[in-house]
């Protein structure tokens, strides 16, 4: 599973579909072959490792074999026909699997495999699988984007000193890593207020150099982006939306395939987001100084009594230089941890 | 130096005097005897491990010998006579040290015994007993205590939800790590904002137990401490300053033995010490969680723009069950690292 996980996260990170790695087994354990899932419109992982052993070694190659793979193999006729079926028409023993798929159309095919005959066995490795695909796997649960929030802030919680001057407050290690980030996602969103006050360009840069994947720019406001916004040099056609419903922003977004949304603030559309229970994982970059006074970096959360304070549960604090990246997701019950998979006993196993 | 410093650290941490430490070794290296200081009123290091030397080998014993001793040798005839003279008399030949001593009437017994023809070593082991003693050293050397201000907040630097509840922001563990840091104080300061909002107690415990060393209790504010408050149940007598000028507190502090003043809180007076630059060290307990809205742990510091920002040098981020503290001291230039000691080149040496 430790190698089928390594093949997965070779795939790209971005977009509608998940990162999937597959190896095949002979009864005596020797590896047949390998497979990782490319992105949309290319094959699925256990199709792209079952192609590579037919074209090896014959149509009959994998009669027998196990297939470790790390999400469960798909039930659905999509652009790719549905994995259970090809791996039950090639014979294959046994079906090992990490993570079951949670999509309501692609979701299943460990019942049907196991209908069939197939020895299935989910659940191996899925601590490791759910923390390396964890956005994926809740964008499919939610059926709504992942979303990242992300802001700076001094470590009494200040965005900008009283003037509205904030560079900087992080540092260039800080910084970096915000451009990796953004580079892992489909969509960086901010509000009108800071392309208004900062000129953002949204890019995701190593130096001045643009990292390959660009997330697709989004601005939530009213107000107009000027017409000479760096943003609109945005390799990346930007997108507005003019509305105040959050959870209708992500479902349009949903629908053009958006799978991650990366939140850069500013204050108010990041304090929205985490008021609105729609925050995935949060990351706070913290300096290390003080600032006082009234540039908040987030501002009400509508926390009327410290019972509804939004707990955290901190996944890392990652030293940054100077700084300190505090990663976090919600501590909230109906957060779904990777110990505790979101369907342990969906299927019915053989004996 | 390594075991002077251990013998250093045995004694009282609070109080006037620092922690000392000394070792006599014979020409040949063979330690010969130990003292270490009791506290105010009790003989110096070095004078403690000569009258064991003597005692135990009679009045020439130390001639020829190297005294070891975290702390400049002081030169001052306080409650027991220069620590200079006693080992020039003694016949020691070697006298090496950690730390200058930083004391106006203490200062200079390194001038005083090299002149007499011993050869002093200064500065050996000096960052780690810098570090061991900084908070009497920074006091020695500002000719004020040592301040440490204390806060406890959310991720997003709130101390409260909107109506003032807190009860609570950060856990068991934190809240022992606090008590365990106030038994190291002289004093522990509150504004009479938190005394009237709280009731606290002030006291050092372990669960309810009260630890041996009680801070002496504070209260910076022009209102009253209720008759009934609990601060009056404290074992060390409450003192109260109703003046706004927070040096003249600490001058007062000082002149009755006040070392250490562990300020803790509100965010009032806490932004107070922060805004007159009169905090050593801050104590920040950053819960996993956000709060949002008007309660800030910390209010105005004064920064008007971004390069008034009050930078930090962080010394440890230390896990607290889910908290984190955060241990940091200001990183204004004039701070007194513990690599650059204040007097490096102070005396000069014999050949
Ligand atoms: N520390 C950081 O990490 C960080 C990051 C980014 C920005 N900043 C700073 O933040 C400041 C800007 O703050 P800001 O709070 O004005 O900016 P903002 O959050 O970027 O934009 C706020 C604006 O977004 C619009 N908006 C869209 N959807 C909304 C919703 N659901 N709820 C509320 N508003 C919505 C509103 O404009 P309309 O009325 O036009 O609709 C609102 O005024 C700048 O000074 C910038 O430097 C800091
Ligand atoms: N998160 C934490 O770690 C923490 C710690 C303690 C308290 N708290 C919370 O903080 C709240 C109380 O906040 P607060 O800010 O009112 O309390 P505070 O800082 O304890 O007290 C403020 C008061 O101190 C007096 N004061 C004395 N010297 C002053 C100076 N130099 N500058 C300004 N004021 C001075 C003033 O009262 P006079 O006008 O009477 O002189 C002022 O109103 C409570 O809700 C408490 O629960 C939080």
């Amino acid at each position: 599973m430790g190698r089928a996980l390594e093949l997965a996260l070779g795939g790209p990170r971005t977009g509608v579909n998940p990162q999937v790695g597959c190896v095949l087994l002979s009864p005596s354990g020797e590896v047949l072959a390998e497979g990782r899932h490319e992105g949309a419109g290319s094959p699925h992982a256990e199709v792209a490792a079952l192609a590579a052993l037919t074209a090896a070694r014959g149509p009959e190659a994998a009669h027998g074999a196990t297939a470790v793979v790390t999400l469960e193999p798909c039930d659905h006729h999509g652009r790719t026909g549905p994995c259970s079926t090809v791996l039950i028409e090639a014979g294959v023993a046994r079906v090992v699997f990490a993570v079951h798929d949670p999509g309501v159309l692609s979701g299943g095919g460990a019942e049907r495999m196991s209908v069939a005959g197939i020895d299935v066995v989910p659940g191996v490795g899925a601590a490791e699988v759910e923390t390396a695909i964890r956005p994926w796997l809740t964008a499919a649960r939610n059926g709504r984007p992942f979303v990242t929030v992300k802001w700076a802030q001094s470590l009494d919680g200040r965005a900008a000193a009283a003037d509205g001057s904030s560079h900087w407050i992080t540092g260039s290690a800080a910084r970096a890593d915000v451009h990796r980030r953004r580079a892992d996602a489909d969509v960086v969103l901010a509000g009108i207020g800071t392309v208004l006050a900062d000129d953002p360009e949204l890019t995701a840069r190593d130096g001045e150099r643009l990292l390959a994947h660009q997330p697709a720019p989004v601005v939530l406001g009213r107000r107009e982006v000027p017409p000479a916004a760096r943003l609109r040099a945005h390799p990346v056609p930007l997108r507005r939306f003019d509305g105040r419903d959050l959870r209708a922003v992500l479902d349009s977004l949903w629908d053009d395939g958006v799978r991650s949304v990366f939140v850069e603030g500013g204050p108010t559309v990041a304090s929205a987001f985490l008021a609105a229970g729609l925050a995935d994982e949060v990351l706070v970059y913290l300096a290390p100084t003080l600032i006082g006074g009234p540039r908040l970096a987030l501002n009400d959360l509508g926390v009327a009594t410290i019972s509804d304070q939004r707990r955290l549960a901190v996944d890392e604090v990652v030293p940054l230089g100077d700084d300190l990246l505090v990663v976090a997701h919600p501590a909230h019950p109906d957060f779904l941890s990777p110990l505790e998979p979101h369907h342990p006993t969906r299927i019915a196993l053989k004996e």
